[in-house]
């Protein structure tokens, strides 16, 4: 079967995080994708601990099935080769502080010119334009300011930040289906276009529901533990041994009365406070209190047995080994094994890219630094060993 | 300017969140998307509070610039008008629990056979097959099971949620991601295929580094509060008055140096604990410490003021209100304008599609529920006012 995006070239200058992650849905997707890193280090998530064997787990986990050239885009040679380059490709991926690919000369109105069906993409922590745009961001910052940790938290406590790097991986899915559209345009109309995805924009759209409901009631959304604040119950209990999670999303009183006998308190089911998902909300802590008073009665695994075999909705809360080892995980293929040259295979999370036609997935392994240097430069734009040397004693690559 | 996916068809029968955010999505890049609701009550996310004059924000915000119309899916009329719209459609979304639409007569296998070109989109809480398949799920399950909330917390704390529906919206934008490849796939190939999205799947993609990480240490990651656990300072500190995010990332001393004396302590610039990131990270308890007790002499705005001034990432930890009153937030038009039938116009979050060549966002109100049901079967199938009003006396529609 084909891979959806075989046949398109990504060129991705993108270091760290939310443009490697981009490219990596991509490349999944099939994709190719020549990664640009500067000549000695590279991108600096190489040098981001922990490691094994002196690969550091966090570059290979995202840059997968890609493959690395080193040019320094800071020198002309550099610059030249770059523009070169570009026009073999369908996509370009940057997240380079607004204005910094403008002072290299590879900004879009420049690379247009010579490639006019070039998509591209622009990543940065708050966009191309406004008060804000020139300032350097890091997923935290962004999270701080889209909201996201003011919501994220146990009622009246300080705000948290969800434990992955959010602000940068949503950015990351944006972008590509931001690419993947203007692929689809440019079939239409035969040109490329600029995509300027910003991280804050992106966790403004996740937000759209704490900040509905802000707009609906003028109230200001705080952290609320593990509840959903729009619906109950929702949310994580404590058994008698362990945590577990069981909700269910209705405004008709016969589901909550079965979930009522379900637990054995079919009391609760009668009472007034608690007849429609809207009751619940509104007399949620008196509610809380009378479930989690029963579930800490009996271990996590007889709650889970019984919701489960009623049809609602249950799980327990995994830590991260646990994921790792799930029966429905596994049994997705969401672990999957890379080669490695250092340790033969290595395991990483795959993308939940489904599709009956299509074949998805990590592509191969990890890139080592400037691997695909000299193959690539003499494949596309057919420089000879000298030339390549001479770039190479220049620094430029 | 076009829309990307403008003349793009969606039939879409999901409800609630996952589903109907990724029609949001679609439909906000130019795609025609058709709400497909039970007669009578609709979408049940119609009926969640809060709501202004008798309509859910909750709704309003995610099905804007969708058409409504009503059908009932259990009834042989119903599949049968179901059936022959599909035959008008490029893309079909739902989010029942697997076997749902089967049941209906409605699965992939016997739509193709009239529309081989259809793209059809399943988004379910676990998969369409493997143990879990079956198993009805909402967003906290999802997080639950997917690991998210054992890394989301206080450290050595409970597990809690991030204070957003995120296993739900991260599922809508990889499922809209997919759509779109399989579009770009299908002008290739000729062929529609079936997708299948994994609202668990998803969260285990969004959680490739902590997975990383174990995978690397063997260590199970935990709760940190704000930080990020592999880079250090990058989290969130306490100022006389407000919180605030700073980040720095990076292993190299000149730039931990520069930091220090921005903030006024040049001395922890020299301290051989704290050199690189690698460094800090392992001390990364004495190091927050010391940052705190300087941080917690000054108010907020002093530090923000001294960090921006010197290029270096930080920003206020926003709460809801404030995210829609940001500068840069609104600069970016993130907070769009809706038409609304009782309120005249209404505000929603805008998506972060910025395309030059293209015009992105809210394409008009929400709608009634069955608002376009006439319409429709009048203009699609050439329905007769006498044959709509039978459906109706049946009650399929």
């Amino acid at each position: 079967m084909n891979r959806p995006l075989e046949g398109i070239r990504v060129i991705d200058v993108s270091r760290i995080l939310a443009g490697p992650f981009c490219t990596m849905l991509i490349a999944d997707l099939g994709a190719e994708v020549v990664k640009v890193e500067i000549p000695g280090s590279g991108d600096p998530s190489r040098s981001i601990e922990p490691t094994i064997n002196g690969d550091s787990v966090f570059f290979i986990s995202i840059n997968r099935g890609k493959k690395s050239i080193t040019l320094d885009l800071s020198k002309q040679e550099g610059q030249k080769t770059f523009r070169d380059l570009v026009q073999h490709f369908d996509v370009l991926v940057e997240n380079f502080v607004p204005g910094t690919m403008a002072r290299f000369g590879l900004d879009y109105e420049t690379l247009k010119k010579s490639n006019p069906r070039l998509i591209y993409t622009s990543i940065s922590g708050y966009g191309q334009d406004g008060p804000w745009a020139k300032r350097p961001a890091l997923d935290i910052t962004v999270m701080a300011k889209g909201g996201l940790m003011s919501i994220t938290g146990l009622p009246g406590g300080e705000p948290l930040r969800p434990g992955a790097s959010l602000a940068d991986s949503t950015a990351g899915i944006f972008a590509a289906l931001s690419i993947v559209s203007a692929l689809w345009q440019r079939q239409k109309t035969g040109e490329g276009q600029h995509i300027d995805t910003s991280m804050l924009d992106c966790q403004v759209t996740m937000m759209e529901n704490p900040i509905a409901r802000y707009f609906g009631t003028g109230r200001i959304p705080g952290p609320v533990g593990t509840r959903n604040p729009m619906a109950a119950p929702f949310q994580v209990f404590s058994a008698s041994d362990h945590y577990f999670a069981a909700a269910i999303f209705t405004n008709r009183p016969e589901d909550w009365e079965y979930f009522c006998r379900v637990m054995g308190r079919p009391d609760l089911g009668e009472d007034a406070r608690f007849r429609s998902n809207n009751d619940r909300n509104r007399n949620v802590d008196s509610l809380t209190e009378l479930l989690q008073t029963t579930f800490s009665t009996k271990p996590a695994a007889h709650w889970l047995r019984v919701f489960t075999e009623a049809g609602i909705s249950c799980a327990p809360v995994n830590n991260v080994k646990e994921v790792t080892e799930d029966e429905q995980v596994l049994y997705r293929g969401m672990i999957a094994a890379i080669p490695n040259a250092s340790t033969g295979t290595w395991r990483v999370a795959n993308t939940p890219f489904k599709m009956s036609e299509s074949t998805t997935g990590p592509a191969g392994a990890a890139p080592g630094l400037g691997e695909h240097t000299n193959s690539i430069l003499r494949e596309m734009l057919g420089l000879s060993d000298k030339e390549i040397e001479d770039l190479r004693k220049k620094g430029a690559i």
